[in-house]
């Protein structure tokens, strides 16, 4: 072995010691140093290389310790014989998505105004949460703190209808990751009913299992009970108070259809995905399927992420007593997947009023700017708009010109409007129609997209 | 229609108008109410109730939004018809899973020590995360904030020779959830080779994603590539800094031979799970197996929920180029699944240099423990220990008994301790072994816990 070849140049940054020990480890995996050879003693390299010797003494022993060099008493250190490493690719450097075009005015169905969330409230109370309890820090309960979830069934009773007792809720981050969790839960489903128009992730969750999702057509009362049971599926996802995108809200007779159609063989399931329900306009909230449902089949879904703010990760699934037990031995270890610090931040948001009043004041917020908008974009002639009653966004139908010509002329304005076809699988789309969201906007905004919009489609 | 029926006996708590709606909709759910005759008049059930026309008002149009009752014009409202609702079942009223037994002292490999966690330092960060960030509230990017990523590479670079740009970084909520996530994005790998013995939440994952475990057996270097290569499986899931439980550490041949067996064919993966890296205390941690793969075949992973507390639910995994392209493909939507102000007050405590005085802090600490209770233990005769070089937990072997006998009689003496078979799946496991972590208990209560345990064996 050369000396000359061994010895390495050092540079700023990192440790000598590693410097040191990567330099021996590339020689030794590029084969300049080969197998069966010795190291030079400690006591030469560090005079060789004119670093400590507890320099030297830290790179060998982390060579040792990585396998790079045995230890023979008496010999000192010599190169293991290692199977040379994969010969080098370059990765390839991988490429940013795509940037999105950069529209003025964006009516996106999944944005939220966060200019009245309380932040001095939210601040002092994250601080608290992390400095009253210590005992925080470790491993919670799987399904989400008691008292968190204690609150949350006294919320969804008063606002919900829904009727549950603590133990049935499981807390996670996100609405997708819950329906993820009941898909494992239900392996035998390997046929989902969802809606259709529907939600977009649903099917994209689904698909992800290795399910087949089961398109039910969506009519003017919510999803049809009669393509549901035509379909084979036992496990159906809908969204009864303000079905996306459509913005239909079922009625309590299609609603008892639905029951009935859970009730009427074993192993049928409806998930009902509240989406949407704390904002409602024309009409006080409608109560849920949850709780008219005397059966147990209903597994009632709901999130935080649109009353508080999309960063909060917190949504809950309450289970039915039947498939509370099978989640017990389905997942029988592991950890919410929400912080306990969050959930307990929460918590006392629910319980100190904040959360109500912060409801007040967005629904107050929204119903204005729902009102605003769907008022300048009645002026358009030949529009007619739909779903306005509750939720974030509506349909505009306007028979004049295709989804096509709807979504290109709103966009030479620079202004995002999304085809209703987006949304569609089997089912043929209301023609003509396009979905807005009105959440993200200011009330200013809202003008000046309404005008935009006029302008686009005269 | 009777009207003494109809009459409500108000209570103090719900609105009245809530309790005048439920008392209509429960009549007309039980068939008191029929199809097709009239509600009393608004003017009327006034007078009748005694309560406020508004009251009365609300109360019917939740009705007529419900679809109980149907408005015609100049003809009131009329009951609908439905199907009558389900017969009420009483659900069952959900058992809390069985107490655990009051052990005075747990060995349970997930505890950690939270006694020098900076609380105050914490607290401080996450005020500020609030508070500096209003723009945190709209949803982020789903494989979590750039700025926070950028952290997390600088930090995984540094400490453990990982070699990737924060564009391959995916946060999640905790590492099953990462797991989960792979799975789906690797849905033709039907077998998953897994540790055995290994880390019971992996296989619990793998079994609930459709997929069937494949138990490798593992040496005193490792998984066996001879059995991973015989096994079929194009994915393995493998923890080479601390294997769980068995705590050997892979020398470098052994994971150049791994990364060989995932070069030689296409679409083959290693999972690396940096399980306990950062607690090492006989040398300097050992790279990472990440930053040796030349191939592109390693998805590295790693969470904080060890090194910060199992409350903080931050994961990662670093996806090579190829899988991150499938990922931008198989998950189109969604949102990052740790909230965004726990994101932001983590990239602080990074940057501030907060985390690596914690982990020298902690080390320290776990340094000190390990060695007491391993000096402790060791003074039982004929007690062998192993895998105390790193992490929160070894392995404690005494042939005089068999496992039953050591797990039992630790338990009479109210010390709970773990069977290694427990961990096991097909390799037969080591006899007369136990395993115990040490993190959870204070240095006084090792002490106390050794001396139980010299009692219960001896």
């Amino acid at each position: 072995m050369s000396t000359a070849l061994f010895l390495p140049i050092f540079e700023d940054g990192a440790p000598l010691y590693q410097q040191l020990y990567h330099h021996i480890a590339s020689a030794i995996q590029t084969g300049q140093l080969e197998p069966g050879t010795k190291l030079p003693s400690k006591r030469r390299l560090c005079a060789l290389t004119g670093v400590s010797m507890s320099t030297v003494e830290s790179a060998y022993s982390l060579l040792a310790a990585e396998g790079y060099v045995l230890t023979k008493p008496r010999s000192g250190y010599i190169i293991a014989d290692l199977l040379p490493l994969v010969p080098p690719s370059a990765p390839d450097i991988p490429q940013p998505p795509a940037e999105p075009t950069p529209w003025a005015y964006d009516c996106s169905t999944s944005a939220v105004d966060t200019s009245v969330f309380p932040f001095s409230s939210w601040a002092r109370i994250t601080k608290e949460a992390v400095y009253e309890n210590p005992g925080l820090l470790q491993r919670g309960h799987q399904q989400g703190d008691l008292p968190m979830r204690g609150a949350l069934a006294g919320l969804l009773g008063q606002y919900r209808g829904v009727c549950c007792s603590p133990e049935q809720i499981v807390v996670g981050a996100g609405a997708d990751l819950l329906l993820s969790l009941l898909l494992q839960l239900l392996p035998n489903h390997q046929v989902v009913a969802l809606e259709d128009p529907g939600y977009p992730a649903a099917y994209a969750t689904v698909t992800r299992h290795g399910r087949t999702p089961a398109p039910i057509p969506v009519d003017e009362q919510g999803v049809s009970p009669e393509a549901l049971a035509a379909s084979g599926a036992g496990l159906a996802y809908v969204t009864p108070s303000h079905q996306f995108p459509l913005g239909v809200t079922m009625p309590a007779g299609r609603r008892s259809r639905l029951l009935h159609w859970a009730a009427a063989a074993p192993d049928r399931w409806l998930i009902e995905d509240d989406y949407d329900s704390e904002f409602r306009y024309s009409s006080r909230p409608i109560p849920s399927m949850q709780g008219l449902d005397l059966g147990g089949r209903v597994v009632y879904m709901g999130t935080f992420s649109r009353s508080i703010a999309p960063a909060i990760r917190v949504a809950y699934m309450i289970l039915p007593p039947a498939l509370l037990e099978r989640y017990h031995s389905t997942f029988p270890h592991g950890a919410c997947t929400v912080s306990r610090f969050e959930q307990e931040s929460l918590r006392r948001f629910l319980i100190q009023g904040l959360y109500g009043r912060h409801l007040r004041r967005t629904g107050n917020l929204y119903r204005r700017k729902c009102a605003l908008f769907s008022q300048a974009l009645s002026q358009i002639p030949d529009v007619t708009l739909t779903g306005q009653e509750a939720g974030l966004h509506f349909l505009l139908t306007l028979p004049r010109m295709s989804e096509q010509e709807l979504v290109e002329r709103a966009a030479a304005q620079s202004v995002r409007v999304y085809p209703l076809s987006q949304f569609c699988h089997t089912a043929p789309p209301l023609p003509s129609t396009v979905v807005l969201g009105f959440a993200g906007l200011t009330e200013q905004e809202l003008t000046q997209t309404a005008a935009r919009l006029a302008k686009a489609w005269t």
